[in-house]
């Protein structure tokens, strides 16, 4: 690894242009203005792959937002790996509370700041830049390695089952190796065995007619804003125990081994609620706080809105209200059904003077797990534990990967998530941002890992 | 009376024509970039007024939005009354609903749609033309009358309280005439006798120090959208009872001698319902709708907003959530107090893990209620009998106008309402209008009401 890394570091002003260039692309695919910029970015990827030495490289439509395939395909006898990502971000409303614009990157030292560089552009540009080197540098990989890249992850990858599906032979491969994950800390590498699945309703309760005066007409019809707090409220009691019937039905209770499993990962309530800046923390009761975000069921409401909402005071009854909840489910949910769940619920709590509506929203996920002793696992710790100098924790991740459900049920094969976010680097929310730190470790760490991955036993 | 008539129908077409330029003018009190909108029809009132023949016309200022005064004061001998009206208007949104621009004013053979028709610039415009026509036909008024038109009654007219302790001389009358006000249909007078007092509050609930990924971190924290619906929820029971402590207490009873005046009024709840499109009505039991819009006091939230809000899926756990709340009071409830009240029971009823705050709204207003024996309800009655062949009901607003508390208060004098807007023009909501035949018969009306108020008992 010697002329790997000495490769690495003479590149390293351009790899770090280079991501700079692929954070300044707007890729938001929850936003239908942003789809050409979703597709730029694919663009890029694309060109990116094909630098590298990466061959068939090809854009593949969806019927949504495009993925990236290529592939090298030369190392007979090894195992083929198939490593995934997204290009894609989230939104990066509020934008008021960004120090520098989302999309135009802001380098302070070792943190580069804009929207999607730590989820997931940072971690998954890596696996591409450690094929070149090894090409570059090895004249070949040590296996057989696949690569797709989506752009529909950040709302739930809704065309992506179809097209794997449809190119089961194109992506079969002995491994998913998933770029878009995390470590614990700059000190403390994790390997990360589960994540929750997701589904999404959107509330729309609807009152009179047209917004209402409150003096003129208050006191004698439903105000829709009053409905929609009821029937929320009603999702979830004060002990942070979800009230819709049937919720917890399928879901398996946590083991002995695996509450220990979990206790053993370095966490500190007070320190988690510092970093959230909260006054005390919040949840199902009878859990730890990491067992919460684990591995237990949530259902939250992510927005809200109805009437009024300028300065000043305006004294309306409005003629509707709305919210968007969702829910991230663990293994043995199914996110169809707790949908259904919820509708049945709304309508049951339903305060009369008005109309309900539940919208299901798209974007249905299943939670999902790898067993800690999975052979990729094994191998991947070993990695971890040389380029960190100390063993990884096994941790879960409280959000969503869709894919991770999807290829286990249409190519057969677990996944292996090894990516190098951090926890405090704001995905999700304003002024989110990637180490190059962890950027040239994710480097090292790819190289070594589709060294070792060669001796996986094959399908 | 016949001369007063002639020359109204001579000039009609030109008061058509100016009813329509006041409606142009964007006078919405409650938005700031509209201030100089509010400025500009508060110089087309004065303008007008002395058009009319009014004299010592004057703008002046309050700190905040003008108030017009203006009068005429050559008949000795005669009471003097205190003519009130507003030029401020609601704001104008959701402007995708209306059918054509709120400030383009569209006139429909008999209707003028605009925002303000109705409330209040159709009826204010009357009383000057009143003037105007006794004035050009008799030479003189039959009393002597003062006019007060403000720019901030939209907003709670915070500021005319103050502007009218400190002219207490200038507008020292015997009774004030109140434009601001409405019939009950085109064939039934009413004479209001009451409007409710307002108070407002607006509750801001802040969790993370900024928006957090629900997955991640969902099931740590408290989320302030579920906080923010776990306080509104609280603040009114299933009955429709308003369960802050100490709410009802000054509410005084409705004498069976009320009851039965409101029973009277003609108004079926399956008419209501169909005029409002809702599936039923909802609200405190043990009253009649017309007592619950009329005679008891409401707490609605009007607006609520939190989080995302756009098309699609964010699964965002929200760092804050906030809400809008008026009260509705009725005698002998006191606003600032029902602010503290509610102030106290979000304290109560906040749940761990946010900070709460309850910021006090400006435009507190007092409940008022004339004695319906009042003599110049007695005269007021005759006229409209006189006008619409029928005799007025005895009916309230819901609405607030908070001078009517500030005029007894600080002038010592009752207050006769005397308006044409109709219950069915959308006051407050989209497609806002303004009957053309309320506006001739208001003509009619106040011309009628001054002869004979020249009769009133003086102080």
């Amino acid at each position: 690894m010697t002329g790997y890394r000495l490769h690495i570091d003479r590149n390293w002003d351009r790899y770090v242009g280079e991501l700079l260039d692929f954070l300044a692309i707007p890729s938001v695919s929850a936003l239908p203005q942003h789809a050409p910029d979703v597709a730029r970015a694919a663009d890029w990827v694309a060109a990116r792959m094909r630098a590298a030495g990466i061959e068939n490289v090809q854009v593949l439509p969806t019927g949504g937002h495009p993925v990236v395939y290529g592939n090298w395909l030369h190392a007979p006898g090894t195992p083929t790996v198939l490593v995934y990502g997204h290009f894609d971000t989230q939104p990066a409303d509020p934008l008021e509370l960004w120090h520098h614009p989302p999309f135009s990157p802001h380098r302070d030292s070792d943190r580069v700041y804009a929207r999607g560089a730590s989820d997931d552009k940072g971690s998954m540009l890596i696996p591409i830049l450690a094929a070149e080197a090894l090409l570059r540098t090895e004249g070949r990989l040590p296996l057989n390695v696949k690569f797709l890249f989506e752009g529909q992850e950040e709302i739930g990858s809704p065309q992506l089952g179809a097209l794997i599906a449809a190119r089961r032979d194109l992506l079969r491969c002995d491994l998913v190796v998933n770029a878009d994950g995390g470590q614990e800390s700059e000190d403390q590498p994790a390997l990360c065995i589960a994540s929750r699945g997701l589904c999404a309703v959107q509330v729309d309760v609807r009152g009179p007619a047209s917004d209402l005066h409150s003096g003129v007409h208050g006191g004698a019809v439903q105000n829709p804003i009053h409905a929609l707090v009821r029937i929320l409220d009603s999702l979830r009691g004060p002990d942070g125990v979800i009230r819709v019937s049937g919720f917890y039905d399928r879901v398996r209770p946590l083991s002995d081994e695996e509450r220990v499993q979990i206790a053993t990962v370095p966490f500190r309530d007070e320190d988690y609620m510092a970093e959230l800046g909260v006054p005390a923390l919040f949840g199902e009761a009878g859990y730890s706080t990491l067992e919460r975000r684990w591995a237990r069921p949530t259902l939250e409401v992510n927005g809200i809105w109805g009437g009024f909402q300028g300065e000043g005071v305006k004294t309306v009854l409005p003629a509707e209200a709305h919210a968007k909840i969702t829910c991230r489910l663990v293994p043995d949910q199914d996110p169809a059904e707790v949908q259904e769940l919820i509708a049945r619920h709304v309508e049951a709590h339903t305060p009369p003077g008005v109309r309900v509506a539940v919208r299901r929203l798209e974007g249905l996920a299943r939670p999902y797990r790898i067993p800690p002793e999975h052979p990729a696992n094994r191998i991947a710790h070993g990695v971890l534990e040389a380029v960190y100098g100390r063993p990884p924790v096994y941790v879960r991740t409280g959000a969503t990967i869709p894919v991770l459900a999807m290829f286990f049920s249409l190519l057969g094969v677990h996944t292996l998530t090894f990516g190098f976010g951090l926890p405090d680097e704001n995905i999700h929310a304003p002024n989110e941002f990637f180490r190059l730190s962890s950027f040239r470790r994710g480097l090292e760490a790819y190289g070594l890992l589709f060294e070792r991955l060669a001796g996986l036993p094959t399908g």
